[in-house]
Parts: structure tokens; C-alpha cells; sequence
């Protein structure tokens, strides 16, 4: 059996994974690295039409151009989340062609992609680099996965384009509208899904660029999002997506009172910790009780009359209500969550698109993260040590991807919101499953019956000192759950490593091992 | 002396230049660069501050703190153009700091920095490569810059950066609004000129980036032309720039009989070559001629209801009014020449800001100049191959940069409206003193006394074959010059170089030598 090293986090590392050499966990800020970018080919203009005009008849024969072949590394992105009508279409025409062994490097896949288990068994698919939400993470947690699965988080995964450990051969990009060019975005057109901004590092690094749309206009297509300088064919299609199903989370306030209640009090914690102050800023997300976190901010922004300076979206519209309202005076989005995100974004030039070069990439000089006041976050599980883990649930199946989770706890306080039990599993316990956020960066554990500061964060304590909040020790809230739903069994696992956890650097912070029937 | 070999438009060139190999001229789209895009080293978060604020107090700090030492490469662009109040600064605090040696490496450079004529002789300057416009262009044709200057394209400059041909040490990003990570741009506050695409490659490639405001708002700055995740320093100072200085051309359209007959003459071409249709796209200039030109298109256009789905800017007041009425779709633009142009980028999402990258980067995956369908440029002389030189003057004299020009030579039809003489001086010669543009990629000469169309463009010879317009050989205008003003004396040179001119893929297509007194 292969030798296993002990990471920062107590966690049994393999030496390589798929097979090439991996670096176990060091430490928040203690792995820095050396070298150099990836330097792509340099390209000439000789080689491209002079007119400019790169549009192929059809998908197959830009692959084909491309020169699709076994083993290459495919990335795709996910801006139409659960609505992706191409990614399906692009395996059907490797497995048409005979091609093998290939990785899939999606920034996420959805279920709509269980379409491709068939390709991963028969091997045109080796293995997927990226978060799988859904059917692909079930069927990955039982071993069924040729390769292993490497979950980044949306910053790790430009961080790993960038530094090289992952070479795109060939990078899918979907835009609701391109010129023949190349120059895309997701803001225009019948299939608008809002940004492309996942698809940026795809664009600039890959080595082969194909960009699909079925709104092809006139030179320019503005904004572009993606720039046609680094594409090499276009083609056009009769709908590369269905926008409708870019929802992400519920899209109404929760109407849940443990819910609604969690959200009160996270906004009342904020409040206490002179977080909320004119000109700050906040992340909450699209979960039905983050909308409600983001509805109580609002509630105070306007009795106190101050507005928050930016939020980072996954926008929706109840952030682009508050932009609107004049509560936000910019929303930095990574991606839309609703129709309304994209028109805001479309038509506010206050509703900005980022990427995960500018947001989150750990690799450069800074990040947006570091720049947000407060982020309020979920998690399946979070251990007495503030670890936490999003991506296993805790039957120990694999069903979530880190997002920009990791990303975000670089924000100046991170509060996650969170039940103490589900299904009467608490959610605090002694270890989580699986680490995907090392507890020195979690702050705030929020939960119905009480909230546990990080002993870290000496200054929220002081600040929340003579609180009437409900403010516990982490112990005493995983004691109060055990008391109500009995110590949990904990899931069983082979010694299959099924997929690894990256961490924001690049070393691996846990490993997910396979489920014993 | 050093072995001198012929290029593809027959000069000679030296094996070295700058202590360094150079490659000759081997023809238009004859040389294809080899290896990968230059590498920088890959940066991480935990150098930087947690909170994104990397605010230092003054130019000199910034510098220090960038290792500022002789010999390095310090890069700048030239947005303010004549109001540069910075570059001058960065040298005097090399001076005082005792630097020698060092490279300047501006998009262009303007009467304004005649001020660093005297550390260009005492060495604190090896030599600057970049365009020289007046007095610095003067000093090196008399042979007195210690290095030889470069002058490249602005797509020339991109590639060079991108190749790795050129190192930036340091880059000098002066912008009109900035936040303390580093995000600026040029189209907001006191001192707005318009944009920052000039620095756009600077930014991504150089080891150390310097971005300098006198407006720094809070985070974020919205629009980031630049990105603060490429930024090491922030500095606020008083003034970045007099942006009433960016003045370029002459700001009113011509009313010289002479200059507007050529205008009137090159939209009457234009229009009998059917290139004036529904959605076509040009780039006029900022000359009195040029805008006369952007009037004359702009009549044809009102009288057919026709409109340009895009114009490519140097924008002005002349441009913005095009827009404005609706005759334009889109600027597309490289630079902003009055501050009608500035105001325009700012508040109208229709006039876009480019960089060298988009536009003119022969190094990429195209780029924009074959989109334009007709681009009307200047010459200070024509041969009878249609070589165009646009750096020296008849005298010889070294005095304006290449800027944009190489790069434009690409659309898909090139006029140069030109006067027959100048100061009794031919501007149409067996040789051009300076080859810049190659005569195969120069369709048209527009003169007062006749136009001359490349034999090489049968298509528009077949379609003016029953023009009105005098049509003649460019063989005959240069004998009818001739018999106005005589054959030209040329200006005697010494053996000396003083100047390599690059062609857009790198390679030296001319040089120039040192005035004989």
C-alpha cells in the first residue's frame, strides 16, 4: 500500500495522486510557492484567418480541429449550472470518435451531468477534476471512478491553471452571445446566464480555446468577457443552454422559524460585533437563510440610514433589490443565481462581474477576499476545533463541491449559520468527515440554540461580552446536540481514496475515501 | 565593424543590438516565433497584506520597496502623453538614489521629458525604447543616448512584453482613480485620461507594478482597467498628470483648401471602393485631415441612413458626436484625445476601452485591426513601392514614435491621404529614409494631384477604373512632385546606429543612423 504522510490537519496524505506527486497540507499561509507561471505557447496571428473570422460549421469538427485525442485535460465552466446543454454533447462526439482516458476539468458539474457515468466506466472519461454536485459525487463515493476526483475551490482552480498543475488542452467556453471572433459574454442574448468569469483562466491558459454560442452578432460583441484574442474557433449552435436553471439555493426567504431564527440572530451577531457600519461589506450567499440574513442587514442599513459600500454576489434578486434600493453601492458577482442577476448585471454598471483571478486567486498579489467584512457561510459539518467540512455529507457521501468557499474564509470574519442537528444528525461533532476549511479561519458558529465564538477571535469575545445573544462554547453546543440526538455513528469507509481536497495553495487537506456498502 | 545583414525590404541590419541577437526582417507574416509566452514568478497571498491595503507613503518608498537598482528595466505608459508629471519624478529619485544604467521603457514618450536629457548623459539612463516624440528623438539622431532606442508598434510593445523579449523590473502605472489594492482606472476623477490599456501588459508581466492616483477612493474601484491582483504598491501623491495635455493632432477639423481636398477626395475613394456600407467599420486619426475624413464619412452616411457598426479611436469630441447621433454603434478605443473623449468613455458603455492586447497583438490569436474595414493613416514619406516611413523626417531626424500605425497596416483596406510636398520637400522618393510599413500591406496614396493604388490591389483598381477621381500611377506622382520641387537632397548619416525600428512581429525592419552635422 502506497505511504501515507500525516498534513497540518492530522490527515493521512498519499504521496501521488493519478499518479503525479502531490504536497499534504502545511498550514494556513505556510506553503509558498516557487517557479514560474504557465507560459502558453506563443501564438502568431499567421496562423489565424485575417479577417478574424474563426467560426467552424459544428462543435465535432472544433474538436477535431483542436486535435481531440486520448488523455487530454477538457475544461468546461459551469455558468448554466443544472441548464448545461453542451458538455454532454461534447463526450458524445469523444466517445463517437473513439477517444479515451480524458479529464474533465469543469469548474463544477451538476446532475444534469450524469449523462456521462457511461463514459466514465467505459473510460472516454479517466476522471473529474472539479466539484460534482449530485448523481457524479454518489457515484464517485463508490469507487465507481477510474481516476481519482480533485475537488478545488473556485480560486484553487484558477490558482492551479496558472501555476501549470493543470494544462488545459481544450477549453469549452458557453456564452449567451460571441461574434465570430471569439469575443463572448453571458450578459446578452435568448441564453444569458450572466458572467463568464469561470472561464477566464480556461481562456488565457488553455491551449486550444473553443467558444459556443447560439447568439453569434456582428464584431464586437461587447462586453467581452472573454477576449477573442485568446480563442482559436467559434461555433455557432441552436441553444447552448437553458438560463432557467441557473437557480441556485431556494429563491425565497426561508419561511422556516429555526431558519429565520438562525438568520436573526447572525444579523444581530454582526450588528453586536460593529460589523454592520456604513460602508462596509458582506458576502451571505443564496440559501434561503442567507436571503434572510441579507433582508435583516437591509433592515438595519435603512432604520440607521447607511448603505454597505460593496457585496459579493452570487447574486439574486434580493441583492440586486438592495443595489437598486441604493443599501449596496456595488455587488461584485462570480456568478448569477437568478434571471434578475443577469438583466442587473446586463443594465447597472454598479452590478460588476469578477472572476476567480480577482476574487479568489491564492497565488497572486492579494485576492477580494481579504477586502469583505463579513461572510456568512454553511457547512454539512463543523468539528470542537472549528474545522469544517461542505463538501460530505455526514452518511459520508461525497455530494457538494468547495465553491468558493475555501476562498472566502480569507474575508475578515466568517459566520457560518448552521442547525445544530439535520435529520437528527448533529452537526457539530468531535472530527468532521472530511476538512475542507481549517478552523483557525472560522469564526462564528451560529446555530438555533446557541453561538460559539472561535477562541482566536479575542475581539469578538470582548465585543460580545455583555451580549444577550446566546453565546456558548463550541463543547457545550455539540454536548447539547448529542443530549437531543444521541452520539452519531459515524459513516464507514474502505481505504479507496476516491477523491482529494485541495486546499486555496494547492496541497491537499483531506482526502475522501470510498464508502463500505 | 560589426557584420551587417540584409533584410526582406533590403537593409542592413547588425547582428546585435543592445549587446543583444535581433532578428532581420524576413517579410510580412514570414517570421513565426517559436517557444512560450513569458513566465512571471507566481506571487503569493500571504506577501501581501491580509487586508489588501498595499498603500506605502510616497513614489521613493514604492520604489525602494520594488528593489529599484541599476541596470533595471522601468516601464511606463503614456495616457497623459504631454502631461506626464510622473516619469520625471521616478528618475530624479534614481538619480538621487545614485542608479545607473537603466532602461526606460515607455509606450511613448513627449517634449515633457526633455527633463531627463541630462540623465540620459550621465548614464543614471542607458536608453529608452519607446517612441520619442521631439526633443528626445533629436538628441539620440545626434547620437548622444548611450544605448540604441527601440522603437516599437504599441502591438509591438505588447508582444515584446508577452515573448519575454522585454523584462519589466518595474512598471509605473499612473491612473486618474485608484483603491488602495491596486485596481485603477483612468476614466474617473480630477486627473481622468481616459484609460489604461497602454499599461494593461505591464501590469500582467512585470515583476514589480507601481500604480499611482491622486484619487483614492475605497475599495472597489470600479471600473479595474487595471487589476489590482497583478499591483505590489499603491502610492497617492498630489497630481498624477494634466490631462488638458492629451491633446494630440490638431483638435479642429483642417480648413486648409489643401487638407480638405484630400479628406473630401479619400471619403469620394472610399465611397466609389464601396467600402462605405451599412455596418461597415474605419479608424480615421486625430489630424485636421483625419477628422475632416470622420465628417465627410459621417455626411455619406447621414444622407443613405446608413450607420458604422464600429469606428476605432484615438477618440475625440469629432468621434463622440458620430456616437452620439447613432452613426457609430461602438468606439473601440486605444486612446482618448481630448477630454470630450474621456467624458465619453466614462458615461457611454457603447465607447469601449481597449489595449494593445485586443487591438494589435501580432503575437496572439488575431486581433482587431483585420476586423477594421478601412484605416485612413499619415506618412512623413512614400516610396514608389509603397514603403511608408512615419518616424523620420526628410532630414533625417528622428521625431515621432510608431504608435498604433504598424499595427493598423493589417485592415483590410490602408489610405494614407498625404500632401504630394512638404516644405518643398517631396513626400514621395525612390527610398524612404526609414522603411516602418512594408509596401505590399499599403493599398492606397491619396494626394492632392492624384491617387496612386497599389498594383497589387486589383479588386480596388477594377473599381475605380471608371472613377472620376484622378487616378494615376505612383510612379507619376512622384515625377510630378519632382518637376514642382526638384529631386530631394537625402540627409547624410554616419555609420552609427542610433534606432532599430521593429516590425510587429519583432524583427528590425529598418534602423537609423546618426546625422552627419
Amino acid at each position: 500500500m502506497e505511504k501515507l504522510t500525516l498534513n497540518a490537519v492530522g490527515k493521512l496524505i498519499p504521496e501521488r495522486i493519478n499518479n503525479e506527486a502531490v504536497i499534504p497540507f502545511k498550514g494556513v499561509g505556510k506553503y509558498k510557492p516557487t517557479g514560474r507561471k504557465y507560459a502558453p505557447k506563443i501564438s502568431s496571428n499567421t496562423d489565424f484567418p485575417l479577417d478574424g473570422n474563426k467560426q467552424v460549421s459544428d462543435l465535432k469538427t472544433a474538436l477535431t480541429k483542436a486535435g481531440l485525442k486520448d488523455g487530454m485535460t477538457i475544461s468546461s465552466h459551469h455558468h448554466f449550472r443544472n441548464g448545461d446543454l453542451i458538455m454532454n454533447q461534447v463526450f458524445d462526439i469523444a466517445k463517437e470518435m473513439g477517444i479515451k482516458d480524458l479529464r474533465w476539468f469543469p469548474s463544477a458539474s451538476f446532475p444534469c451531468h450524469a449523462h456521462l457515468i457511461p463514459y466514465l466506466e467505459d473510460g472516454t472519461i479517466n476522471r473529474i477534476e472539479g466539484s460534482m454536485n449530485g448523481a457524479l459525487g454518489k457515484f464517485t463515493s463508490e469507487g465507481k471512478m477510474k481516476g481519482t476526483a480533485i475537488l478545488r475551490s473556485h480560486g484553487g482552480r484558477y490558482t492551479a491553471i496558472q501555476d501549470g498543475e493543470v494544462k488545459i488542452d481544450i477549453a469549452i467556453i458557453v456564452a449567451g452571445t460571441a461574434d465570430n471572433f471569439g469575443n463572448a459574454n453571458g450578459v446578452n442574448g435568448a441564453s444569458a446566464s450572466g458572467l463568464l468569469g469561470f472561464a477566464l483562466g480556461d481562456s488565457q491558459y488553455a491551449d486550444k480555446v473553443i467558444v459556443l454560442t447560439d447568439n453569434m452578432v456582428e464584431f464586437p460583441c461587447i462586453p467581452w468577457q472573454i477576449q477573442g484574442n485568446y480563442v482559436d474557433y467559434t461555433v455557432k449552435v441552436d441553444k447552448v443552454g437553458e438560463p432557467e436553471k441557473i437557480i441556485s439555493g431556494t429563491t425565497k426567504i426561508t419561511k422556516s422559524p429555526d431558519r429565520l431564527l438562525l438568520a436573526e440572530m447572525t444579523a444581530k451577531f454582526c450588528d453586536q460585533a460593529d460589523i454592520i457600519k456604513d460602508g462596509f461589506s458582506f458576502q451571505t450567499g443564496a440559501g434561503g437563510t442567507s436571503l434572510a440574513v441579507s433582508k435583516y442587514f437591509g433592515d438595519i442599513m435603512r432604520e440607521r440610514g447607511i448603505k454597505a459600500r460593496f457585496a459579493r454576489g452570487g447574486s439574486n434578486e434580493y441583492l440586486v433589490n438592495m443595489l437598486q434600493e441604493g443599501l449596496i453601492e456595488y455587488i461584485l458577482d462570480g456568478q448569477t443565481f437568478d434571471l434578475e442577476g443577469v438583466r442587473s448585471m446586463r443594465e447597472n454598471s454598479n452590478h460588476v462581474w469578477t472572476s476567480p483571478f480577482t476574487s479568489y486567486n491564492y497565488h497572486g498579489k492579494g485576492n477580494f477576499a481579504g477586502k469583505v467584512d463579513v461572510v456568512i457561510l454553511g457547512a454539512t459539518e463543523v468539528d470542537v476545533n472549528f474545522n469544517a467540512n461542505v463538501v460530505t455529507h455526514s452518511d459520508g457521501l461525497l455530494l457538494h463541491g468547495i465553491g468558493g468557499w475555501q476562498n472566502c474564509l480569507f474575508s475578515k470574519t466568517v459566520i457560518l449559520p448552521i442547525p445544530l442537528f439535520r435529520n437528527r444528525n448533529p452537526v457539530i461533532l468531535d472530527e468532521v468527515t472530511t476538512i475542507v476549511g481549517p478552523g483557525e479561519l472560522i469564526d462564528v458558529i451560529i446555530t438555533e440554540r446557541g453561538i460559539a465564538i472561535n477562541p482566536l477571535r479575542k475581539d469578538l469575545i470582548e465585543k460580545l461580552k455583555d451580549s444577550d445573544l446566546p453565546i456558548k462554547t463550541i463543547q457545550e453546543l455539540k454536548e447539547e446536540a448529542e443530549k437531543i440526538c444521541g452520539v452519531p455513528e459515524k459513516p464507514e469507509f474502505t481505504d479507496n481514496i476516491i477523491a482529494a481536497i485541495k486546499w486555496v495553495d494547492g496541497t491537499i487537506i483531506d482526502v475522501v475515501r470510498q464508502l463500505k456498502k
